[in-house]
């Protein structure tokens, strides 16, 4: 049976249902915008951990167990885990694994791999390989500040162009059983490099990814933009928000009317993020602690959830590389 | 239909074949046990590049190029290409993606990548979802070094349970169609840690998590070792190798008899490679350059691949924190 339609993109047969999802989320997220919304919040950005990286780790361990909890299940009703974060050698990820004892598959798309992990763990549920899986990232922006630019204690002054990263994890699980929304389709992103070189600058790097993968969903599907109640991307922040509809446009597809990004809905303008949000867990808090009961409560019928991610690394930069992106699609319909 | 078999095992039902694979390496490795078999050699470590990052990614567009060029085939005829590498954010994998423009999805499992995007390429294959996809990855002795231990130019002395991080590229391409070796069943590993601290020491850092899954393997499978014609762990190392035998001995499992490690197999013993070699292309090297041709000329018919990595990162290091691993196991058969 061909699961594949047009050129990148995977309809799934029996759609997979999305039976459970938990946010975890730091005291500023909590803050912001979707303050209320989200299933646990860490009371500082250490939450008695030593460092960053551990405190990451222990958010990802926690979205992924409040996720099998709040659908009454265990641990062990998982087959796989499929996680990712932005922490050299996914050091969030693989420290939360061996915690939770579940076989473990790590995935790497930057910011995107939050629609990553999702796309395969309902590809391995609607093949026949496992009942249920889990999907889950993290990212904290003490521990991404000081990997992908300066000492954060340092408090280097920020380019009106950057993006605040969000200190926080999401986790959603997958089950060929259930009831409520499901993943039904998924379209794989190519790397694009539009050339541009500025890391502090990512939106404008990503939004033709972004562009690249909307504009093949939408011709691999035969759908049009308002077949979605909303077409959410990542964390392109204003900038990228605003050229994505431009590079749309372009393309004779008119997306301003139900297009969002999940970097400006997480904080408020006071808290002054710059450009937006940004990191893996943009999408992920967006999608497990604002959409999912939208989806469940059928408020939301339909969403396009598009994960972006800057693919460049520090040493990238440093020999004078252009910025590669990614975007991934993954439709969710209740 | 149920593809999953025991507790962590996806027995594939219509086993995707392995129509083709080359393995790119550097000029030591030429040099060493396994010269000669593979498919293009670099003149040196830099080939023409001006870092051993971007040598590295172009080693790995070759070995992606390279086997479908040799299976008469193009690169549209990839749906997808899943890949990782060692180095942070994956840059020589992102890089090569940027170049060969297919549908991209990145993975990270340290050195046990290469069995992690087979047997998550021959999911997607054996699911419907993809006709033909390409699972590759790379490594780079001097790129590893710089960025894992000490600026490689250093020199600095190695202990003698180092390992030699291999130079080197493997690909393959998995597809519905053909005939030869298929891949027919997949054991997804746990992160185990052993509680061991020396990141110059992975073998034995490694050998609990090969023993974990290569456990459950033959418990999921029912199999005994001698099923197969010759199980080969990625790059244990002489000490690791010799553990794992220790540690299967203790659970009642004789594997000496058909048990190898691709981090003997490559370097000569006089190139002084201290334990063994190790990377991404330890075992990308041995399947793709070694067993490949023996499993199509009929001369191997059952192999079990065990890739193995240490999760470890320089950060979780410096905080002190021990050395997680993980194996994943894929059986081919003739």
């Amino acid at each position: 049976m061909n699961k594949k339609s047009g050129k990148q993109t995977i309809a799934y047969a029996a759609p997979p249902f999305l039976v459970s999802a938990a946010a975890v989320a730091g005291p500023m997220e909590e803050q912001g915008l979707l303050g209320g919304q989200y299933d646990r919040i860490l009371e500082d950005n250490l939450a008695g951990q030593d460092s960053w990286e551990k405190t990451e780790s222990l958010m990802l361990e926690l979205a992924l167990n409040t996720a099998v909890n709040k659908m009454g299940g265990a641990l062990d009703d998982i087959d796989f885990i499929l996680a990712g974060d932005l922490l050299n050698q996914l050091m969030s990820s693989h420290f939360a694994a061996r915690s939770l004892g579940r076989p473990f598959l790590g995935l790497y798309g930057a910011c995107s791999t939050m629609a990553e992990s999702m796309l395969l763990g309902a590809v391995l549920v609607d093949g026949g390989f496992a009942s249920m899986v889990a999907a889950a990232v993290s990212s904290h922006h003490d521990a991404a500040e000081r990997q992908y630019r300066y000492p954060t204690e340092l408090g280097v002054q920020r380019p009106p162009a950057a993006q605040w990263t969000v200190t926080g994890a999401g986790a959603v699980v997958l089950s060929r059983e259930g009831n409520g929304p499901r993943v039904t389709a998924a379209t794989v992103g190519k790397v694009v490099d539009a050339g541009l070189k500025d890391p502090n600058a990512m939106g404008p790097a990503m939004a033709p990814a972004a562009a690249d993968t909307l504009w093949q969903h939408l011709q691999d599907t035969g759908r049009q933009p308002n077949y979605y109640d909303i077409i959410l991307t990542g964390d392109l922040g204003q900038i990228g928000k605003t050229l994505l509809i431009q590079l749309m446009q372009e393309k004779g597809v008119d997306i301003a009317a139900n297009y969002e990004d999940c970097g400006l809905m997480i904080y408020k303008e006071e808290q002054d993020p710059h450009a937006g949000a940004s990191g893996c867990a943009s999408s992920a808090l967006v999608l497990c602690g604002h959409a999912f009961p939208l989806l469940v409560a059928g408020r939301l019928k339909r969403i396009l959830l598009i994960g972006t991610g800057s693919l460049h690394s520090p040493t990238s930069y440093q020999q004078k590389e252009t910025l590669p992106a990614i975007a991934h699609a993954v439709a969710i319909e209740a």
